[in-house]
Parts: C-alpha cells; structure tokens; sequence
C-alpha cells in the first residue's frame, strides 16, 4: 500500500509542476505568440549557423559558438507553451496531435535538446567535420517534430 | 599622418563590424519581427518575475534566478535589429528618433544590460529587498527607453 501511496504522491507532485509551468499563460494567444516568438528566434539563429556550415560566410568559432549557445537555451523554452489544452485553436500551425499525444511531442522536444547540447560540445572543439555533421542532426530533428506536429 | 591613418583603419574596422552584423537581417520586415519577438519574450519573463516581486505568486529563488539570466540574455539580443536603416517604416512602433539619434539609443540599450545583470547578481542573493529595488531598475530603464523610442 506504501507504493500506491508514494506514486500518487509523485503524480500529484509532477501534475502540480507542470500545471503552475500552464499557468503561467493567462490566454492562449499569449502561448501561441510565446512558442512563435521563440521559433522564429531558433530560426534565425540557425539561419545564422547554417551560412557558416554551408560557406556562405566564413566560419567564425566564436560566433558559431554564441549562436550554438543561444540556440540551445532558446530549445529549452517553448514546450510548455505547446501543450496548453486549447492552443491547437487559432493562430497557430500546431497540429492538434500534440495534445492528443504529449508523450510523443515532449520525447521529439527532448530530442531537439539533446541534439543541441551535442552541437554545443562540437562548437566548443576545432573539428568543422563534427560540427557540421551535428549541425545536420540538429536540423534533422527540427524536421521530424515539424513534419509530425505542424501542418503545412 | 601615421595617427590620422590608424584612425582611418579603426573606423573601418568598426564599420565593418557593424556592418556584418546589421546584414544578418536580409530584410526590414526580418528586424522588425526578430525585435518583436526579443522584447515580446522578455516581456513574458519580467511578467513572471513582477508576479514574485509584487507577491501575486510565491517567491521562489530558482525560478526567478532563471528568469533574470534569461531576461539578461535576451537584452543584449535586439538592438543591432533596431538600428537597421528603414526599419522605423512597416509594422512597427519604433520611432525614426532610434535611427536618428543611434548614440542616446544604444545608450539607453546599454542601460538595460547593466541593471539586467545587477539584478541577476542581486537575484543569486537572498536579500529580497535588494531584488525588489533592482527589480524596479530594470523596469524603469525599459520605461526611460519606451518612453524616448517607441510610439504608443
């Protein structure tokens, strides 16, 4: 009976975490505006990685690195704002799949932080080879939650 | 003559910065939405943390320190964004003053930083008195800046 207890006990834990992380939207509009406001800032970033990555402009670690950074605290921030119930509605290119299964969006999220945090680690190192071949990780794990999760 | 020259070299390596820097938005339209969505989110986390100060939500020092680094990262993330020529014309409520007087501007974007980092050295503290005052900094050197660049 001691288990039981310990698991409702850590559910009720759990749920009250991420309900006051819901709470702090007031309106849906402000979760859609906050998840859009944070994916098109990765957007940009990575925008600024991938001319160095592809040599449209010359790589620059220090730069790289600063994006790299920013790009992998940005990751951290927005999953929240995506799984506030009614979000699906309005302004916003969310598919409805991701309430209907959150287990599958929040493992896709972590996916994007690990993989940043791997880009990290390559963009603290001098191998362009690893870091492009991370780089390519990262945006692979971009597409995959985007072709399951955003309509087009 | 050898000074006059050094001064040249400078301004151009200045310029050259700046330069590289204001090209890494391909368009107006690009500025004004990194902007928006940079001021949009630090909007958002001094929200979370005037709920703290103000007592509307418990103070927990975690959440608010983590709130402060990211308000400090994001503050020094806009003003290359705002300095851009044209981009006072389109959606948005940058006054032209921005562009004309770009020293008083990235006087008061300076401002920011440095009370944003006081507050996340007063934040690692436990004196919330202090955090409260420093707190307060912070949203007057948004108003002081609101208030000479941005049209209502």
């Amino acid at each position: 009976m001691k288990a039981i207890w310990k698991t409702i006990v850590c559910f009720a834990i759990v749920a009250g975490i991420i309900g006051s992380a819901y709470a702090q939207f007031a309106r849906t509009d402000d979760a859609i505006k906050y998840r859009q406001a944070v994916m098109f800032l990765i957007g940009q970033h990575m925008g600024r990685m991938a001319a160095m990555v592809k040599g449209k402009q010359p790589y620059n670690q220090k730069n790289f690195l600063r994006n790299a950074v920013l790009v992998e605290t940005l990751s951290k921030l927005p999953w929240d704002s995506f799984l506030l119930a009614g979000s699906d509605k309005g302004q916003t290119k969310m598919k409805s799949e991701v309430l209907e299964n959150k287990e599958k969006f929040e493992e896709a999220a972590q996916n994007l932080e690990t993989e940043m945090a791997k880009l990290v680690s390559a963009a603290n190192g001098s191998d362009f080879n690893a870091i492009k071949a991370q780089f390519g990780a990262v945006g692979k794990s971009c597409k995959n939650c985007h072709d399951q999760f955003r309509s087009r």
